[in-house]
């Protein structure tokens, strides 16, 4: 049994390999090499905290396990620690023991950066020049740096409700050595890729300020009654996503969804553009847009990538259990 | 983060132990202090492997956390190690983070003895003197051994579909100082306690094998389709379950409310008794019969029970998590 302390991911995860093992996984859901698990999600009535559980199974990578752990909101005003706290668990498919336990925390943030880059890289036009973030939480920047690498961008632009954390993100941008613009919402027109990571349950980006050719990632929408994209957005996009069954319930199409704007037919799994049976983006014109709901397979993937180079460094604690 | 390897339970983790965890935990679920999350549980399409999780939250305990593992068809022949393979997880219910890892796989069998046992000792009259076994595998020792605590037996008799195994609770019997029997499933008319505890996917246990006054507790059934005794003789029982939702749906009483024969209503709570709002046992001519479907909070509270112990004795393993 191997363990690997969230206290070591910082220095052993890199976000190449954060980026490998979601793509990976990605493409073998589409597949049919991977699939996850029903989600477990409960409000525990202590603490106000969500809890649950997010597992799959990958057949490809033979990677089984779970992500655990939620949302508890008073840790960091309580006991000066962050409010989402997760650790992932790994079993040996071949026999059902606990192969690893790996801090979740980080790693999170990783494969959600990951997702949206994974996106990005598949969709997006090769040309983009300008990037846009709309939200500049603490998540938004491990977006932005991920995203970053996947083309020349030459300037970032930004808009967050509380424009007071827009440094943030300015801060990764200079960084990169590009230059930081904040611009309202009308002003992400400018952008050729567009990235949402809020917590919005009202649209903040709308139709008309997406220019033709854009990708738009979504990555903030992982809860009935979330949005952050008005549904005529989706209605005129070309929808990919991680898991059409989380994306038309609980993720960011489910509006355009309930509206009637699009179907569930109209929502293509973005490994199936890294697999080669879906096309992709069919025009410099068209808008594509990624609804990333997270799955636990992602988590899976990260971790047991970790796993791996915490072995290789010595790093991993082995417990004979 | 304290970890309980599997090779230390059998030295730490007493029937007395187990059974207070069990009752407490039975009590907090009618007292609505402690519940069960939805199952996850999947054939994964590997090693035909049953895997998922259960987990729960006792309030009144602060227990948080899953059982994870499944079954390994394969692990005895292949690889020599026992196929039912499962590790449980502890967080702490105030701030998300993961507190304990302890090995399942004793503790499972513990658990489920205990279940059987709390309600003999709630539900069984207190003259019973033969008890019955019906199944006499792995499991079924287990079950006696913590059975022959709760009332003064004096004999024990058993059936088995595959006869040669009998020696298993023989062996039981003997260490009690105890006479044993077999019998056929006719015989148990003699008995005031049945166990039942076998995979059977039909009925073993008639309502005319069973005399008045009868305690039968049925452990073996915890799925859609399987069955260890006649729906007649719940019809003519007062039923109680560790959980009604799991009792009517995946537990011995599936057959009996499919038929009609029984409602929901018919199903009563053990915790319940234990905590004094139901009556239990109304009359020494009632038949009651326990429908033990194994639920995870059962899981955690045995395992935060072999935490505590590991603690005391300096055995737990602390790692900087």
């Amino acid at each position: 049994m191997l363990i690997v302390p969230e206290r070591e991911i910082a220095d052993l995860m890199t976000r190449e390999a954060a980026f490998e093992a979601v793509e990976n996984v990605f493409a073998a859901m589409a597949a049919g090499d991977a699939y996850n698990f029903p989600v477990v999600r409960e409000a525990i009535g202590h603490e106000d905290a969500l809890y649950g559980f997010k597992g799959g199974f990958d057949r490809a990578g033979l990677t089984l396990g779970l992500k655990a752990g939620g949302y508890w909101p008073n840790n960091l005003e309580k006991r000066q620690i962050i409010n989402h706290q997760s650790t992932v668990f790994l079993f040996d498919p071949d026999t059902g023991k606990a192969k690893a336990m790996v801090g979740g925390n980080l790693l999170t943030a990783l494969r959600t950066a990951a997702a949206s880059s994974v996106s990005i890289k598949h969709l997006a036009r090769q040309d983009a020049s300008v990037i846009g973030m709309i939200g500049a939480g603490h998540q938004a920047a491990f977006q932005l740096r991920s995203a970053l690498e996947q083309r020349d961008f030459e300037k970032v632009i930004g808009w967050n409700f509380h424009p007071e954390m827009l440094p943030n993100i300015e801060k990764v941008a200079a960084e990169a050595g590009l230059p930081f613009e904040a611009v309202q919402l009308d002003g992400m027109v400018e952008a050729e890729v567009i990235i949402s990571i809020t917590s919005a349950f009202s649209p903040s980006l709308m139709a008309d300020h997406v220019s033709p050719g854009t990708h738009v990632a979504c990555m903030g929408t992982d809860t009935k009654g979330k949005q952050e994209v008005e549904t005529a957005l989706l209605a005129k996009a070309d929808v990919f996503t991680d898991e059409v069954a989380q994306s038309i319930s609980i993720g960011e199409a489910q509006h355009a969804i309930a509206e009637g704007l699009i179907t569930e037919a109209d929502v293509a799994q973005l490994g199936a553009v890294i697999n080669g049976t879906h096309a992709g983006r069919s025009s410099d014109e068209q808008i594509t847009l990624f609804d990333g709901t997270g799955v636990g397979l992602q988590d899976l993937a990260v971790a047991a990538s970790v796993v791996e180079l915490a072995v290789a460094k010595g790093i991993a604690i082995e417990v004979d259990f």
